[in-house]
């Protein structure tokens, strides 16, 4: 033992606890740094040890069990329940849940797992060196294994006797002695079977499986694909490791459908709900995009100012800006948003680029027409005559016809830009292995806005003069 | 396509086709997931598609003939005879036989429900009663009921006999004389009890339910709120008539998601895949809110008019609107589709309006701030010295000190202006039992627009003055 110096001895918290002097004996240790604390419980008695644990505020406790040595860690798991045990494992960093994992036998570590909530285990499995978002980070390592040569009655009996352990018991996995992933077999399948045939016989050969370095959503996708209850996880020797079950690919599509949805907003993406995240942090995710994104509207302030004396003269040109720049926007993240889907659903590949490219440009042409006609005709029936009537008695010089012309143009060519640039990018992006997502309307805005300006001031020089 | 791993092929499968081995390719065939396997007969030669169809077992055809897509099932129903098609039609599940109806042209839906047995046809004319998107809607007819006074081993006996035929035989639910449900059993208990423990001890009487006029997103989030594998689904009196499964549950959210991501791009819903909606069909669906913003945008280009004048004067203005836009429209954006997917995952509703507006108003005071101070600098240190350079060379009457600081505080005012927007447009649209997925960013951006111009030219023209 080193020679410590404290202004506090084991004596009294000894004293308080033959005494049974426990709310006095909590409060003090409470205080306690919780190394000594932990001193202090494993210099106790056994049999107290785990009565004194109980009696701890849970976050005190999962302290206290992190400074615990192995052993005694070990026996307090053995001693307390699971309802007894969850709490303090959620309390407890996941890295010491994963240091303390990586000491423990198997059948804990099991246990331990099982306990955990599903965000703790997703933690520790990922700390367990899976990639972050990886099928392997969001497992669970309960599930039922069988061998191709026990008979049916066999399975029902190991299942009866763990299965109401295990996460999902509605399908079991056949494995070889190394245990590679041979087969599946419903339980419903085992239960109609006869009581003797092999497992062998009546098992499933074309397994479905996910590997542990697969995309967490790639998984889900494929549960839901497939209609299935649970996808068994393989290592790359296609070993079975765990399992990813249904409730899980429910609650992992919905979060990488919420984390697309914000990131198509220029958010960052969160993982709380919206009520729990604060002021402080809801600005950390919000003010990043909108900083850089307003910052790269320097660009088209640039090209403004470049025509400024155009402007000056022909000021009716800018009254247009908020509409072009809108269109364009939207005619953009309309086409980027439905390709950021389709990639996400799985329906549509980099590959197709060439069959994507021809759909949207004809769509693109088909929209620009329409909108290019209809600009026309608003501009000439309506706008003159109300809206910019002011514009066409102040005196300036300027011819209605023109100006309609240069408008409806410039609307006609952006569209095309606009879906050819919410084309590209999000395929591009999924190319180079960047999330597709980001490239939505507020980023395809920015670059189409720079585009459409250019267009239409290069149109209007041509069409008016300038 | 998703990355997915398989244990078989495809080339294996048009191997045994072309060598005619048909016997061979049936029973390979028989083991495929059906969606794979109705993606192979897809894939293959037109003419062969039929005659590979007939040799299939029933069920099996049922199963594949529920995963083909829309085009190919309908050529498959002209070439087949009544004889032929009747048997697969009974074996499909009739939630799938109503959603196949739903899309097919009114000649094709008059033979298949003459084709159909009495009692297929009276339950398919009860689901097409069911309100669109409703729970009635999704929810399949085939489920195991119990009653309480059933012994387990009998209840067991009851599965085995009828429950290969369900399309979930883990769960069964326990209704009375009056078909009123009263619990639940999860077959893992029921296999884990004793043979004679009576089904009204076992069961579990907190049942989770749907009513079938619920909507089918509210049914299936409740699925994956409480993890289950399905949910009961009752009428007014509380009668159990169907359930919804958690794989239709995935398929709806899925849907549903993709719904909510179309119209918060401006894009009216389609239901099918991107590749297989046509140009046409694309652009039906596109034009509409592009026209709509796009005409939207006539009141924009009022205001600029209205201050044509002042334009002449200080062009340099016109240089920051994209980026004044652009900036309210992302953080009006950004907010609206928070509370939109919020909304949508039932984390809020619009009753906790002012808890959620004191939020945004902070995080818009805190953003505006940011915003505002940076634009203030980027303006003065950068745009001035090289992108505007030529504007305080022109000689044109300005103030660069008195223009950067109208442009902050724009931004400034503007970002709570955009955020309160975005706020109260979603929670008034759910108030009023619109879909709030409408109002995201394209909407919302056109609003913004409208409020920006009209605050920075009054704030220009104080701080200029013209």
């Amino acid at each position: 033992m080193l020679n410590e110096n404290k202004t506090y001895s084991y004596e009294d918290l000894i004293f308080l606890l033959e005494q049974k002097k426990y709310t006095d004996l909590m409060r003090r240790i409470d205080t306690l740094p919780p190394i000594d604390a932990a001193n202090f419980l494993t210099s106790i008695d056994g049999t107290y040890f785990p009565i004194v644990f109980r009696l701890l505020k849970k976050d005190t406790a999962a302290k206290i069990f992190a400074e615990l040595d192995p052993d005694r860690r070990e026996e307090l798991i053995n001693g307390l329940t699971d309802r007894e045990l969850s709490p303090i494992l959620n309390e407890l960093f996941v890295d010491d849940t994963v240091d303390m994992l990586e000491e423990m036998p198997a059948g804990m570590v099991t246990r331990i797992m099982k306990i955990a909530s599903p965000e703790t285990r997703a933690e520790i499995n990922r700390f367990l060196a899976y990639p972050i978002d990886s099928a392997g980070s969001v497992m669970t390592s309960e599930f039922l294994d069988l061998k191709r040569s026990m008979t049916c009655s066999e399975a029902i009996e190991k299942i009866r006797r763990i299965g109401l352990e295990k996460e999902t018991v509605y399908v079991a996995y056949v494995i070889n002695s190394e245990r590679v992933l041979e087969g599946v077999v419903p339980l419903k399948k085992l239960l109609f079977a006869s009581a003797d045939a092999k497992i062998g016989e009546i098992m499933d050969q074309n397994v479905v499986f996910g590997y542990t370095h697969d995309d967490r959503e790639t998984v889900a996708r494929m549960i839901s694909h497939y209609d299935l209850l649970a996808i068994p996880i393989v290592d790359k020797e296609r070993r079975l490791v765990g399992l990813v079950t249904v409730d899980d690919a429910l609650d992992v599509l919905r979060d990488e459908d919420t984390e697309d949805i914000e990131r198509m907003a220029a958010i960052l993406p969160t993982d709380k709900p919206y009520m729990r995240t604060g002021i402080w942090e809801t600005w950390k995710k919000r003010i990043p995009w909108l900083l850089l994104l307003m910052i790269s509207a320097t660009f088209t302030g640039a090209i403004i100012t470049h025509y400024e004396t155009a402007i000056g003269k022909y000021a009716i040109l800018t009254a247009f800006f908020p509409m072009l720049m809108d269109t364009g926007g939207n005619a953009g993240g309309q086409t980027s948003v439905t390709i950021i889907r389709a990639l996400s659903l799985g329906e549509i590949s980099p590959r197709d680029i060439f069959r994507i490219l021809r759909k949207e440009l004809c769509v693109a042409l088909l929209c620009g027409i329409t909108l290019s006609a209809v600009t026309f005709l608003k501009i000439m029936a309506i706008d003159f005559r109300f809206t910019l009537q002011s514009v066409t008695e102040s005196g300036i010089v300027q011819n209605n016809l023109a100006i309609a012309l240069v408008v409806s143009v410039t609307v006609l060519f952006s569209i095309p830009i606009a879906k050819l640039v919410g084309t590209l990018l999000p395929l591009g992006a999924k190319k180079i292995g960047m999330d597709p997502a980001v490239m939505a309307s507020p980023f395809i805005t920015t670059i189409v806005d720079i585009a459409i300006l250019f267009l239409y001031f290069s149109i209007a020089a041509r069409v008016i003069g300038f």
